[in-house]
């Protein structure tokens, strides 16, 4: 089987950056497959991409490498990685974009060498993609650096319960169609309050009428609030970081 | 030679939505190439998403499994469908968006079972990529489901003639560049009437002058109006919808 | 080793207009990769797919074909190309996109004849994808078509030399990220001057604190003007071509 290289980065799709990476890819890893995740990642928004690699890495075959690079810290202090979880091979920055894969038992995690020919301002380039290509090609994992103890891991933080008994959570992520992703898990019926709303947990968009706002528990185990054929967060006017409310029946 | 498998969607290249289908599929059919076509399609917008496959479905090899997933229904009563026309495979919702593959004589057209475990809000993760993965490994058709006889087909809405030899059509779509694109079709000389314009029939934008309106025969073999390196949509500031007015000479 | 062809366009990624590109190059070679560079190109912005192209092409194997189309003159006078430069083929339009390659010594250059049959608003289909195809499945590049004597070959301006010893230059991009990329090259300390600012010359964004201007020599060896976790182009408010001045000290 053909390994597989994904791609997750801010480059956005209008410049050469991403295909200065995959050349460097597909000159180290020349039988690899190419895999594109998303590359219009806010810029510089390692949040963004933390939760969209919590989406996808453990649903590739194992043998994977998972380039994921939004680095606003390029050049700086900050450590260069390479990380061993699951069987997936991993590569980005020391700045929390590879949490979901380290948080796993038996995750390892190396520091991969900044040559003195790296560009100071694309390591994607000079430091990520060749180390991607060498694990897609079968070198080990500890021949890339040495181990690195302390990473940096970010959660999703815990919804916490209130004296009243309801959970209090917050807005964690707002995607494309303007669902509102938060940090609220049940699996009992209920209600969500959010922005002064009370809006009533149901299983899917189509148990409302169109424009109609929803509550309902998304495709990554998440309460969302949702509008049917609308966005919810135009309709809301709400942001990352805005508090929710649980309340179970 | 290897089965190829394309994806359209409205999921956009921020989220990390496109990866995890991408991840059902590697893993699923891991020989495969996964090709995409387009991942910006408006949300929610199935017209449009019926209007990029008509261009390319039947352009790829015979074999080829197209996955396109615009799903506004998702969840409620809307079938699942895979269908096979003219040797290509097709997977998605059962909203209009396969119909220029079904269109085509002899297409079979099955529905796609929805296991209890699919997510209400994701069947293009749980329920069309694994579907488009087992086409892709060479599982027959009528293995995946049963016969669905009445799927949604939509077509593009026929030109109609005036009393006085007109055609009177309408823009069925506006492109990146701001090419308006009707449901006109000729071969002859002739003008275009839209928004109080009178536009001449040409060969190519190179025809006109820069910044000129220009009426031309497009790609898919429709009349389009454009303005040589500019926008017919901004200049003309019409949308899908607008009525055009053909009379040729 | 599979052979590459790579897709650089400003299609969009809303159309089916790259479906239809890569239906054709799939069809006319079946065990080739398709790798896409970028498709947000600026429409008909012919400059920013030469600086795209100039970033990637010489980083993919030997062998690899690269598809560069941002075609403003279609169906018009401007001649089709294919280009054999270092190993590698291009194809695309006579409008100087392909002149980073065309620069290296040794490039030869045939002109696409253009089949009645082809659309006049859509050679990427119908002349560039089949061209493509061909040379990716082993087909001499002289074997395409005739050779063409005098491609349009365009250069970044080159930096001039000040009565005061300071340097001259102009903006000539500006990325995803607000970075301002110049035609200057320094390997010495200095200033910018750009905007009425002066900004001192560092090794990375991290020398400097959030929020910060700074300049450095970029990725691609020339001087770029950027905002620590922020937009230079924005907070500045220049577009390309604006001055700037380099002072070494």
């Amino acid at each position: 089987m053909k390994r597989i290289i994904t791609l997750l980065t801010d480059f956005g799709t209008a410049d050469g950056y991403v295909g200065e990476m995959k050349g460097v890819l597909a000159t180290g890893a020349p039988d690899c497959a190419l895999v594109d995740i998303a590359h219009d990642l806010p810029a510089h928004d390692v949040e963004a991409g933390r939760l969209a690699l919590a989406r996808y890495w453990h649903r590739f075959p194992v043998g994977t490498v998972h380039l994921a690079v939004v680095d606003p810290g390029v050049g700086g202090a900050r450590a260069a990685l390479a990380v061993e979880s699951e069987g997936r091979m991993l590569v980005g920055p020391d700045n929390g974009i590879l949490s979901p894969a380290m948080l796993h038992q038996g995750a390892r995690c190396v520091v991969l060498p900044v040559h003195a020919s790296a560009a100071s301002t694309f390591h994607g380039r000079d430091v990520f993609a060749p180390a991607a290509a060498q694990l897609a090609q079968g070198v080990a994992l500890d021949a890339l650096g040495d181990p690195y103890a302390n990473p940096i891991v970010l959660r999703t933080p815990e919804a916490t319960r209130a004296a009243d008994g309801s959970t209090v959570g917050v807005v964690i992520a707002i995607d494309r169609f303007g669902n509102i992703v938060t940090n609220l898990i049940t699996r009992r019926a209920g209600t969500i309050e959010i922005a002064g709303r009370v809006i009533a947990m149901m299983r899917t968009y189509a148990d409302v009428p169109p424009g109609a706002l929803v509550a309902l528990t998304g495709s990554s185990g998440l309460v969302e609030i949702a509008v049917r054929d609308g966005s919810a967060a135009d309709q809301l006017q709400v942001a990352r970081g805005e508090q929710v409310v649980l309340r179970t029946s």
